[in-house]
């Protein structure tokens, strides 16, 4: 070992070792008689002094260290005179008698401090010197801990962490595969899996009972700010369970998590119905950890002479608490909000209700005071709120609220990066209709199972049938999502039929596992979280990137090792394969 | 829960319950007055009992009930009179009130028994029935727990698990890699990482100090038995270590290992140069649970006039134990497996040692019994010893040696597959020459550092350099392998200079690997084990195929879910690429 300690061990109760330590070196202030290195590694950072008048040579020498030099010095553990209470080691230095320079450093392109001048683009081209940054590499430990702990808790669940295979086969349903040209099987493909989902299934089939696995997934996706070609799934089945035992279980890990990590005891969880989530917060992930549902106004103002309101299908609203002293300048703000093209509201109405009980409205000229009152009532808004409405087509409008809702949250102070939320979000549908194609698809995926009292809607009305599916949201952020299975190829073929599936297509995308299901499947369902999300989530942090260790940007591209790149015209050849003409 | 008992927990403490089980059925007899069924699930079987005399209708379901169907049983814990003690729940039986079939289930096309009727081809193809079996999905339960208990070692030992990147950067160095071609970017590709190599020592200038991944990782190299295109490591880097703190590191690791998972307290593990292991067991992983260790004798028998060994560049032996005895035939039998074109040797020659003190040789001809004597007391051969010999080209004679001896330990039984003997071996070469292309080849790979004691050798006969390398060896099988790694980028270009890479190969292929050594890379090394070798060790198994899931046949391709396979010409299209006309 080139240390007997790390950079964040030594206390008082170390005085008088002698000692060596090992680290980059992060600092380096020269007081003339004295000099001064800040030697850090992953553990922490100590003080290590040199003494111009009993070790010149020494001394001189460590004058020369620049920035994150690799050192190794070995000395003394002696009290500090002028003691720094910032960091646990800052009671102590090291008078150094040796110093190795174990690695030289060119100048690193920014700073390793914990707000660095490197930009984005610097900063991910040179990825290994952006993870010595302790703000950094700590949301990567963090992602250790947390899958640490997960695999805790589920191995004393008996859960069995099986691997699965990442060359699988191409399924044309869904998010576009990553493919990989097989070279001992000419002119065929393995498919990189978007998730495990047919061999967790598989699984059951089989009686292992209890699955999971943290794993890999791989979408061949335009990318989006907060999503990865490659993004890694915490991967859930289990058998002979209801909706509710799943629930329950991972109820029970997400609580285990929380206290392990964050050191936060959860209460149970709330359950809501999709329905009842888009009627009153416009999102099947709605940030509970404020209120400010909406209210439905649509019958209230109907046939007021107001065209706007007369016109829309749905009106609606939601009154902020204590608001109602917002500025015109603040509600004009508003209004350019929910006007933005990605939101894309036609305008914004609003009522305030003043302290004094007086009522101001964007709409006096359409509304009297006493449907105002009227209007104030139906919101149980308080002297000192502010109600603002939205009106439209109905989908939109809630769509449109919602984000209004969740920026008046924001501007109110009640989405509080360390204050937790989580919620299960029930009773999917469990098909949507795509106007394009016309025809149904499924919600959550083809294998879900719907709820038996909605079996006779099948036949007569296929898009009000809820599907055994849940998705578990935490301040907004849909953390995970699973269903109950469907284990009867007959209904199973059914579900095919509904999705317009011939038989073919079925039996070739699906046979096996079709097949599977004609040896005894057991009733079975399972979960899926998104693991980068749940981390940055539990880092404060609103990007998944920072909790990857070697992520790719918006283009697919990681911009350190440079790839994708061409490759060797022989790989090509040894495929079968040709490069078609670049397209303009 | 459609149980509130498994198959394998009730005991005669439970007698008198109502309970309900889930589970498909094992075997079903009818005995007339009274219908028997065992039920399976993961945890274990348990008897249900139907009496035709007090429940008729439910007695006559019963019987209906084929292999494998899906069932749940509501009835009473019963104590048995006929107890099997050969099961955990042999003590009791349920007297079953309700029946319920979950599912049916066609005839499987094999027996889910221990020992099936079913093929290896038949199995594969319906692995999710062959996973039912208890011998098959113990070796999956078993993965599960050494990876668990990998995990904890490692976590108390501060290592971070970190997930490096699966979409990578094709390198033509080693073996095949897997590419991904990328729509983003096009006419680039993807590779899959044959190893985390590259991300791990990237890890260790970003100041990790101890990272570990179980990681999947890629080979496209035409497949041997016991080869997978898929397979899993436990791959490991640490910084600021000598090679001893990583052998004494996962040496700990190993006996975590054994003894949370076998039962076994290992001894301190012995270690041995590569040069000894080559000179004495014609192998670099000596199976070293015997001893029979190889006698050179070719100074011995020089210009004895036995043309063969006089024109051999080699003569050596073994000793075993007892075997004088052997017939004619079992002599012959090992000449015949010595002149097998897979190990290739010209003949075998052997002196029994006799019980009453005579030699007898087949080369009695050409060595008169003093020099025979000669022979019995260079090897230290009792009375009752056989000493076989093998002649010729040297590195050849010690391969085809190894096997001899490997068959011989086989014969006497010395090949105990709950014997463990683990072994360290260690200063491997650094280079490999290859005759045909003319240059030298890095024996583990590029990165590795030469020992200092040879840094002059370098210069003037790279071919004896020895390396910072080991590897870990357990029962004659490679569990895994490292190095300490050159973390200096002169040293680095001089291997590559060595290696026959240009500046600009170099700088294409490693550019940012060598970039990030120019910012403070510390002193570190690691290892990697092959995890499925190692579970399959623990499993007594001779092939990794039973210790994975869904593992691919020798064609790289999965059976059951049929791939690879042809894909639509859209998503080549998108991809811009053409598949060459079908070679012959």
């Amino acid at each position: 070992m080139y240390r007997d300690y790390t950079c964040g061990e030594l206390r008082t109760e170390h005085i008088g070792q002698t000692v060596t330590l090992s680290g980059w070196v992060q600092k380096n202030r020269n007081l003339g008689g004295m000099t001064f290195v800040d030697i850090r590694d992953r553990y922490g950072i100590t003080q290590l002094v040199f003494n111009m008048e009993t070790h010149k040579e020494l001394c001189e020498q460590a004058r020369k260290l620049g920035r994150e030099f690799v050192i190794q010095a070995i000395g003394t553990v002696a009290e500090r005179s002028n003691k720094n209470t910032q960091i646990p080691t800052g009671e102590i230095e090291i008078l150094v008698e040796t110093l190795n320079v174990l690695n030289e450093s060119e100048l690193p392109p920014f700073t390793i401090e914990d707000n660095t001048d490197g930009g984005d683009e610097l900063r991910m081209q040179y990825r290994y010197l952006d993870l010595r940054r302790n703000v950094v590499r700590k949301n990567l430990v963090l992602r250790h801990q947390m899958a640490f702990e997960v695999r805790n808790y589920l191995n004393n669940q008996k859960f069995i962490e099986t691997e699965t295979p990442v060359l699988i086969k191409s399924t044309p349903e869904g998010a576009r595969d990553f493919i990989v040209p097989s070279r001992m099987n000419e002119g065929e493909f393995y498919a990189l899996p978007q998730s495990p989902q047919v061999f967790k299934q598989l699984l059951m089939v089989a009686g292992f009972d209890r699955y999971f696995q943290i794993v890999k997934c791989f979408r061949d996706e335009d990318l989006r700010a907060d999503r990865q070609p490659e993004f890694t799934q915490i991967d859930c089945e289990m058998a002979f369970v209801e909706q509710e035992d799943i629930l329950s279980t991972f109820e029970g890990m997400t609580k285990h998590l929380f206290k392990t990590i964050r050191g936060v005891e959860l209460n149970d969880f709330p359950r809501m119905p999709y329905a009842e989530a888009m009627e009153f917060y416009g999102s099947d992930k709605p940030d509970i950890r404020f209120d400010m549902k909406f209210h439905d106004m649509t019958e209230l103002v109907k046939n007021s002479g107001f065209v706007v309101f007369d016109s829309a299908e749905y009106v609606g609203g939601i009154c902020a608490e204590g608001c109602a002293g917002y500025t015109r300048k603040e509600l004009d703000g508003l209004t350019d909000f929910v006007k933005k093209p990605q939101i894309g509201a036609k305008g914004l109405i609003y009522l305030k209700c003043n302290e004094d009980g007086t009522l101001k409205s964007s709409v006096d000229k359409f509304f009297d005071s006493e449907k105002l009152e009227g209007w104030k009532a139906h919101f149980n808004a308080k002297p000192g709120d502010l109600i603002l409405v939205i009106s439209g087509d109905k989908s939109k409008a809630l769509k449109q609220l919602c984000e209004l809702r969740l920026e008046m949250g924001k501007r109110m102070g009640l989405r509080d990066k360390n204050k937790f939320a989580p919620l299960w979000v029930v009773d999917f549908p469990l098909l949507e209709w795509d106007e394009e194609s016309e025809r149904y698809f499924a919600m959550h995926h083809p294998f879900t199972s719907p709820k038996k009292e909605d079996f006779d809607l099948l036949e007569t009305d296929p898009g009000k049938v809820r599907a055994n599916a849940y998705d578990l949201v935490i301040n907004g952020v849909e953390i995970g999502g699973g269903s109950i299975r469907i284990h009867n190829d007959e209904l199973q073929q059914k579900m095919f039929d509904l999705l317009g599936f011939t038989k073919e297509e079925a039996e070739e995308q699906f046979g096996f596992l079709m097949n599977a299901f004609k040896y005894g499947a057991p009733p079975h369902g399972g979960v899926a979280f998104g693991f980068d999300r749940w981390v940055s989530l539990f880092a404060g942090l609103d990007s998944i990137r920072d909790v990857i260790a070697f992520p790719k940007n918006n283009a697919g591209r990681d911009v350190m090792i440079d790839s994708p790149s061409p490759i060797a015209k022989e790989q090509l050849d040894e495929l079968n394969l040709i490069l078609a003409e670049k397209k303009k």
